[in-house]
């Protein structure tokens, strides 16, 4: 099974010229959804990891099935004003304007281990803020996770460049 | 363990004289995290589940989780205009106004069995729309699970009026 065929592609999503990666299709597929939750932990097998932190939405799902996989909690990163308790957050840059993600103050501790896990990376920039936010939080960011990578956005290499050991499944050259 | 020491309680949100019960201290937590997901399955355990169901947007970490215990697909009911692929909807009624949950036209089979997953059961508005979503997909909806169940709102009882096998785990009488 070639992990890549269990996407969907949709073309002019969310706007035309946009082809959108669909995981919904390999989530649905038992085996592919295993298969997927594997390898996204495989590079990091062994070491100890205290939490997976997983961006809303679709990182929640994978996030959570990755935590379970684990044995390890599991953190919610959302977009601003999602969460019930005081947070903490981080700006980053959009194509136009900025956006915040947020944190619970308590959500990781000093000295824990995190391994970050969203569906796609594209540029990289809520990525980026997310390990700032771990990290400002004391957290020691050994990974991060993502099933489909765009490798001509550049969000893997600005990763690496934080320091970040990365693990993607498909890459979409060209996206 | 008691698994209602790890949900935190947070006076007056999202509006004044609510008691909201937040989740994420229990996802955070491990071992409680990973005791919920053993025991939201506890009673569906030994029947075939094809596919869990997930409610944006804590029901898709407890879903997450779930689908991967399960070795099930998992497919993801979200708010209205949030799914990428051509969807179904069901619309239900909110204390003032209506809402629309959405599933795509192919999250589920006909004949497939379907666990729901949420974190929490409250009048069931939602619970009972995303059933009816299901079935209409021609889906076996085995049960429903929630970590949490507020009694006095009714939600349990409609699900079971509509013939649906219900597990929670931490009752908040008065809520």
């Amino acid at each position: 099974m070639n992990l890549a065929d269990a996407i969907r592609t949709i073309p002019d999503y969310p706007k035309p010229g946009i082809l959108f990666r669909d995981i919904t299709t390999l989530l649905g597929n038992a085996r592919a959804f295993r298969r997927t939750v594997d390898e996204l932990v495989q590079p990091f097998a062994g070491r100890k990891i205290d939490k997976v932190a997983g961006i809303e939405a679709r990182g929640f799902i994978l996030g959570g099935a990755v935590a379970h996989q684990l044995s390890a909690g599991f953190v919610p990163i959302r977009k601003k004003g999602k969460l019930p308790h005081t947070t903490v957050g981080v700006e980053y840059a959009l194509e136009y304007g900025v956006d915040t993600i947020e944190m619970h103050v308590d959500g990781v501790a000093a000295g824990e281990t995190v391994l970050l896990v969203d569906d796609l990376i594209a540029t990289g920039g809520t990525a980026v803020a997310a390990v700032q936010l771990l990290r400002q939080a004391g957290a020691d960011v050994v990974g991060a996770a993502f099933v489909i990578d765009l490798p001509d956005l550049g969000g893997a290499d600005r990763l690496r460049a934080v320091g970040v050991p990365l693990q993607t499944l498909v890459g979409f050259p060209g996206h």
